[in-house]
């Protein structure tokens, strides 16, 4: 077992001075007509807006601006079918670093030609006979020089700390919050939003909302240890898929989560929808996850100030008009 | 004919302040992608943030919010069948005014309820066999007291000037603008961001988008006076279907506008895709005219910073789901 990784309000706000000539500050978003459903204020934090579409663009950045030059030669090395993967193809361009990204062959083409246009090399291993970590370490022995630097979606302090950007930017934006809804896939985003939160105001009541047949860390806080699901959870919810919490996040989001909830696909459709209609922006199913616990789960008390992270909104088309039109 | 009416920046400012309580001061979108497209800075003002949807918001809301004590008791009137009607009805609501919308008896269902929703009354009329403002006049007289005070969409000063603060936001967040496109239908947008952007810099090249087949303000331009089309155009930018300039928006409109152009409906359909794909925004036909005028009329130089309005976000999600799915 490794020792525990530590992360600071500090750590979150030298990420922030680090990232902020590349990163955009998003804006908070509100929609009347959901408040009043409610009876509440609920701050959307428009993670969609910003650079390569979703959040993961801050802990990419932040992760290799952190990197020495002799690191930086060596280039960068990650896997991510999705959102992570484009954040690092994009924060390697503006530092020249070489990046490649591990994929499974049958990823969508879609999240495939993103990740290449900003200039990755792309590795496509089969996943129903490779595992991430074995493909990684091929790659790495496989390199002619000194090997690449692996960043990992969640589990790294670098990453975790430019996530935590989101928490320190949302409370900047809006004082006084009761309560956090934050997207939770591996715990990247939520333990760098709950250490950054807490920092700022110890009794925000901080949740975590997975999707329903992914909750793996809902399964975990009940059993008092870190669960693996048995098989990779069947939801639309495709950048919330993780398998157990992550080694590094679990310590951090187990301490400083109020609440593990979840939402089910039927409501991260409705609330897409919602989003689209109230807020008029675009989110992927993963984007919509914490609003749709925010709304189903009942947590919410009369007037309450509550923050939501909406993570993304990297979303085919096709499946996007299909869900909010039924 | 009427006396020129004047609009100055002052007047703008003075709306601002008076909006800016109950207004949003909406961000300033860029695409990485758009940008290296056309080799120039797009900086996208995004309307369909504003409170209701659209910009629409400003323009009520500074005109309700100079009425006097004994104007509010009389209550307001306007006609629209989309956003202006919802953002008179929102407006009036927060002054505790009362609220008289006309609608052509077979508006759109869900514009109608959008209407309803904040507490104005309805007025339906068949448009085949009146006009506007014959039913203006009939609703004005029949009212048992003092008749309610008309805001009409586009042809009012504080309508002007509200719709105005567009433009001074846009170039207080984006300095040194070489060129600024503004989606067109009556000229209300256009008088008041031309006016505000001009008198900041007069060298900014202002471009009002019209759809091609309701381009009256190009064939005014073209004929030296206000021209009116015959029919009602067909086009999906249904903000845009008026039929001539506004009497008081013309003459500043013509003055100040370089470049009258037009988007044709297919353009309209890819700028809503594009619009989705890489500013995760929803915006209506409407809403993209002026992106649309930017990426295929060639009017854009290497290197220049432009600001383009992207007006509002309204719109039925079959339709879009149709249209972002070609």
């Amino acid at each position: 077992m490794t020792e525990p990784l530590s992360l600071s309000l500090s750590d979150i706000e030298a990420a922030a001075e680090r990232i902020a000539p590349h990163a955009r500050v998003t804006p908070v978003l509100e929609s009347e007509t959901l408040n009043a459903q409610l009876g509440a204020q609920v701050f959307c934090k428009a993670e969609m807006l910003q650079r390569t579409g979703a959040f993961k663009f801050r802990g990419a950045c932040n992760a290799i601006a952190q990197l020495s030059d002799e690191e930086r030669q060596r280039g960068v090395l990650t896997y991510s079918s999705g959102n992570h993967g484009q954040a690092i193809s994009r924060a390697a361009a503006l530092f020249g670093v070489e990046a490649t990204v591990i994929m499974p062959t049958d990823a969508p083409t879609i999240k495939m030609n993103a990740t290449r246009h900003w200039g990755a090399t792309i590795v496509e291993y089969d996943r129903y006979n490779e595992t991430r970590p074995e493909v990684a370490e091929r790659v790495m022995a496989e390199s002619e020089g000194p090997p690449p630097l692996l960043i990992p979606p969640y589990d790294h302090p670098g990453v975790m700390a430019g996530q935590g950007t989101v928490g320190l930017e949302l409370a900047r934006q809006v004082p006084d919050l009761d309560m956090v809804f934050v997207c939770l896939g591996g715990g990247g985003l939520l333990s760098g939003v709950a250490t950054a939160v807490k920092a700022m105001n110890p009794d925000v009541h901080v949740v975590g909302v997975e999707p329903e047949t992914g909750d793996d860390h809902r399964q975990s806080r009940a059993a008092g240890q870190r669960v693996s699901l048995p098989a990779v959870p069947r939801t639309i919810a495709d950048g919330q898929q993780t398998l157990a919490p992550g080694e590094h996040t679990w310590p951090i989001t187990d301490r400083l989560t109020d609440t593990f909830t979840a939402a089910t696909d039927d409501e991260l459709i409705s609330t897409m929808r919602l989003i689209f209609d109230q807020f008029k922006v675009v989110a992927e199913p993963s984007g919509a996850c914490a609003l749709a616990g925010a709304i189903h789960r009942g947590l919410i008390e009369p007037g309450m100030r509550v923050g939501v992270t909406l993570s993304g909104g990297n979303v085919d088309p096709t499946a996007f008009a299909d869900w909010i039109n039924r």
